[in-house]
C-alpha cells in the first residue's frame, strides 16, 4: 500500500468510524418482518456509501426478500477484478436484558463497538467500501482493480435471494476472485485465512398431538402430548457424546487430510481457555476422539435452536399442549450432499415419532460445505500481504459457521473466495453485546487497501 | 325443592344468564401479573353478589397473592352448616388465534355459553350463589341449612392463600360438610359425583449451558446446548408406553379396590368417542395394561407443559441457547406423599442432568391426591337428588384433575366434600373456545337448591 493510501486512512479514521456507527443504527434484522423497512434502508445506506467511496452503475435491486446492492468500477481493463461480498442484515439481538448497552445503540467502550452487527458484518463489509474510497482518493480516482460489489439483506436467514440472482447474472459478475471479510482471526493477533466452512441445513419440525390444548388433570394418562413427542423424538437425535444417531448421515463424511490435521495442532488453541473464556460452561461437550478444532471444524452437527409450543409464561398452567415446533440444524462437511442428508432426517423423522404424534418437517434453507484451495494466486498473495501487515505468518483455518454464497461464487461464476476477516473469537456474534475492536476496523481497511494494491500489481486478468 | 324455588329459579333465569356473562367479562387471569386488577375486580364482583343473594358479613379478604371472599348465613341454629367453595380465577386464555369468540366477551351460541371460565369454575361457583338467593327469596328470607362461602381466586395457580387461611380460621369455616362444584358429569345427562381427585406437583426444571447463546457455527459440535440438554433429561422420564422412569415413583401408589375398577367399566365410556371427540389425535397413548378410565383417574402422569428458551420467532436464529426452562407437572393419585414424589424427583434431575449441563428444580406447588368417602349422610343425601332430578341413578367417578382445597377441608376441618359438578366432557377447560351448557347452569342451580333443602330435612346440627 502506498503511503498516501496509509496516510488518507489515517487522516479519516474518525469519519470512518462515525459512518459505521451510523450503519449500526439500523436495525436490520432480516428474520423479522417487522424490521423489513429497516433492512431497506440499510440497503440505501450501502448503495449510499458506495457512490461516496466512487462506485459506479450503484443498484438497489429488489428482491423476492431483501434487496442486493449492486456496484462497479471497471476501468482497469489489464487488470484482474474482484468481486466483493458483505451482508448488511443482522441477527436479531435477543435476549434483549443481557445487553449492556442497547444493541442498535452502539457504544464504544475500551476500544470496540458494541452493537448488534458490529462485527457480523457490517463492520466487516464496510471496511471493503473504505478501502476503496481510500484507494481512490490517494491515486488521483484509479484503483489498482477492477472491482465489484454485491452486498446482500437475508445471509442471517438463508440468502435465497443472492443465491437465485448469482446464476442469472453470471456475466454481470464475472470476476478472477470473491473477497469476503465475514470470518474471524484464530487468534488475537494472529493473521488468519479461512479455507473451509460447513455448510448448513436449518429445519423446522413440527409435531401435533390432541386436536387442541387439553387439562392434564382430564386427559394426562391418556393423550399424547405434542411438546413431548418433539422432546421424544429430538433427544433421540445424539448419544449422550454428542454422536448423530441418524442413520446414514456419517456416510459422505470426509475426514480432513493428515496434513492439515497437524497443523491444526500447532494453532495456538487452548482447550481450557475455550471452554473458560468463549463457552462458559462446566465441561466442553461433544465425540471424545475428536479434537475440539475438528468436532467444530469438520464434524457435522444436529443442534436445536429452540422450541415453541405450550405454556412458557410466568406461573402455572396445566396444559397438554396440541402443537410444538423446533428449530433445527444441521452443520454440514466438505462431502455431505445436502439432499441425502435431508432424506436421512426425514426418514428417521417419521420413522422414530412416538405413537399419537404426527410430524412434518419443514426445509428453510440447505447448503453444502465449502473448500478452497490454498494455492490460488489471490490467496498466495492474500497470504503474504496479511501476514506482513501483522508481523506473524498467516495461518489457514476452518470455520464451523457457514457461507452459502462461497460456495454459489465457486459453482456459477468458477472463482475462489479469499476469506479474510478480522473478527476476533470473543466478538460475540449471534450473541448479547457482540462487538468489534475498532483498531481491528482499521487493520482490515488498510489489510484490504493493500490486498487490493499489490493484487493488481502482480497479476493480469484472465 | 318447594315449587315456589322452583318458579322463583324460572321466573330469574334470563337475569341468572345475564349476572353470570357479567361475571366472565372480567378477565381475571391469575397467573399473569398484569390481570392483577381484573383478578381483584372479580373478587368484588363476587363479594356483591354474595350480598344481594342475602349473605351476610361479606368480605373480600386481602391475602399475599388474591384476595379470598367469605361470608356467611347462621341463622338455621337446629340444622347443618355447608362450606360452599369456589374460585373466581380463570386459566390463560392463549393462544388466542383458536376462539371463535373473544375469551372475555362471553358469547351465547347453540345453547352455550362460550367463555373463559364459563364452566371452570365462575359458572359453577356463581350457582351455589344463584341457589341461595332462590332458597331465600322463596322461603320468607330463611335458608333451610347454615352456609358459610368461601371463593378464592388462586385456584389455577397453586391456591397458596387458602391454603394458609384455611388452618388459621378453623372455627370461622366449622362446618359439616364443604360443597364444591368444580367437576364435570361423567357423560351428557349422567348424574354424577366425583369421589376422587388426583393430586399436582407443578415444577419449573431449569438447565444452563454456556455462559451466553452461542453462535452454533463457531461453537457446534463442542459446546453444550441448554434446550438440548434439557430435552435429554426430560425425554428419560417416561418410556414408550408412557411408564414414568423416575425411580421410587410408583412406590407408594394405592390401585383402586376391584369393586370401584368393575364400576368404572360399567360406566358410559367409549375409548373410540374419547379419541375422536375429546383428544382428537390419531391414536391414544399411555400405560396399555391400564383402562383408559385407570390411566386418567388412578395413575400418576409426567407432563411437560412447555420449554423456554432459545429461539422459536420466525425465521431462522443458529443460536445455542445458554438457558431452557420446562414447565413441568406430575399428576399424583391416592397414597404418594408429594414430598417423596419431589425428592425422586430432585435426586433423579440430578443424577440424569447431561455434562456441561447444570439444572435446577423449582416447585411452584405440591398437593395430594384425595379420597372422598361415598357414604357419608350428605353424599347420600346428594346421591338421591341428583339422581332424581336427572331421572338416572348417580354415578360415582374420580377425576384426573386436581382440588388442593378439598383435601385441606379434610385435613384442617375434620370434613368431607360433596363434588358435585356440571361441567360437560367437552366443554374445554384450560383450552380455547371453553364453553358451558346454559341447561347445566339452570340445572345445577335447581339442584344444589334441592341438596340444600333435602339436606336441611334431614340432617341435624353435629
Amino acid at each position: 500500500m502506498s503511503s498516501a493510501t496509509d496516510s488518507y486512512i489515517h487522516q479519516h479514521e474518525q469519519r470512518f468510524l462515525d459512518e459505521l456507527l451510523e450503519f449500526l443504527r439500523i436495525p436490520s434484522i432480516s428474520t423479522l418482518p417487522e424490521h423489513k423497512n429497516d433492512v431497506a434502508r440499510a440497503a440505501q445506506f450501502v448503495a449510499d456509501g458506495l457512490k461516496r467511496a466512487g462506485i459506479e452503475h450503484v443498484e438497489v435491486i429488489a428482491t423476492g426478500k431483501h434487496p442486493l446492492v449492486y456496484g462497479d468500477w471497471l476501468h482497469a481493463p489489464s487488470k484482474p477484478t474482484v468481486l466483493c461480498y458483505g451482508h448488511y442484515d443482522v441477527q436479531p439481538p435477543d435476549p434483549l436484558e443481557l445487553w449492556q448497552s442497547p444493541p442498535f445503540e452502539p457504544s464504544v467502550r475500551n476500544g470496540n463497538i458494541y452493537a448488534r452487527g458490529a462485527c457480523d458484518d457490517k463492520g466487516q463489509a464496510y471496511m471493503h467500501v473504505k478501502a476503496i474510497e481510500a484507494l481512490r482518493a490517494s491515486n488521483g480516482g484509479t484503483l489498482p482493480v477492477n472491482v465489484k460489489f454485491l452486498i446482500e439483506g437475508e445471509e442471517e436467514v438463508g440468502g435465497e435471494s443472492i443465491s437465485e440472482y448469482v446464476p442469472k447474472h453470471k456475466d454481470k459478475l464475472k470476476a478472477d476472485v470473491a473477497l469476503v471479510s465475514d470470518t474471524e482471526l484464530f487468534a488475537d493477533g494472529i493473521p488468519t485465512l479461512c479455507i473451509g466452512l460447513r455448510g448448513l441445513i436449518y429445519l423446522e419440525i413440527e409435531a401435533k398431538g390432541p386436536a387442541r390444548d387439553l387439562h392434564s388433570g382430564m386427559y394426562g394418562g391418556a393423550a399424547p402430548n405434542a411438546v413431548y413427542g418433539l422432546i421424544e423424538l429430538l433427544a433421540q437425535a445424539k448419544d449422550a457424546n454428542g454422536q448423530i444417531q441418524i442413520p446414514g448421515i456419517y456416510d459422505d463424511v470426509a475426514a480432513p487430510d493428515p496434513a492439515e490435521l497437524e497443523s491444526w495442532t500447532r494453532l495456538p488453541f487452548s482447550e481450557q481457555e475455550f471452554l473458560k473464556d468463549e463457552v462458559g460452561s462446566t465441561e466442553l461437550t461433544g465425540e471424545p476422539e475428536q479434537s475440539v478444532l475438528a468436532r467444530v471444524w469438520a464434524r457435522p452437527t444436529f443442534e436445536v435452536h429452540g422450541i415453541a409450543g405450550g405454556f412458557t409464561g410466568t406461573g402455572a398452567k396445566t396444559v397438554i399442549p396440541a402443537k410444538a415446533v423446533a428449530k433445527v440444524s444441521l452443520r454440514l462437511v466438505p462431502n455431505q450432499k445436502p439432499e441425502r442428508v435431508l432424506s436421512s432426517v426425514k426418514q428417521w423423522v417419521a420413522d422414530r415419532t412416538a405413537r399419537g404424534i404426527q410430524t412434518e418437517v419443514r426445509v428453510l434453507s440447505a447448503g453444502p460445505a465449502i473448500s478452497v484451495n490454498p494455492n490460488h494466486p489471490a490467496i498466495d498473495i492474500a497470504t503474504r500481504v496479511f501476514g506482513e501487515m501483522m508481523g506473524k505468518p498467516t495461518v489457514f483455518i476452518r470455520s464451523g459457521g457457514s457461507i452459502p454464497i462461497v460456495g454459489d461464487f465457486a459453482t456459477h461464476l468458477g472463482i475462489p473466495t479469499v476469506l479474510m476477516g478480522f473478527g476476533l473469537p470473543d466478538d460475540g456474534l449471534h450473541s448479547p453485546n457482540e462487538k468489534y475492536r475498532i483498531s481491528n476496523y482499521y487493520l482490515g481497511i488498510r489489510t484490504i487497501a493493500r490486498f487490493l494494491q499489490e493484487y493488481g500489481e502482480s497479476a493480469s486478468a484472465r
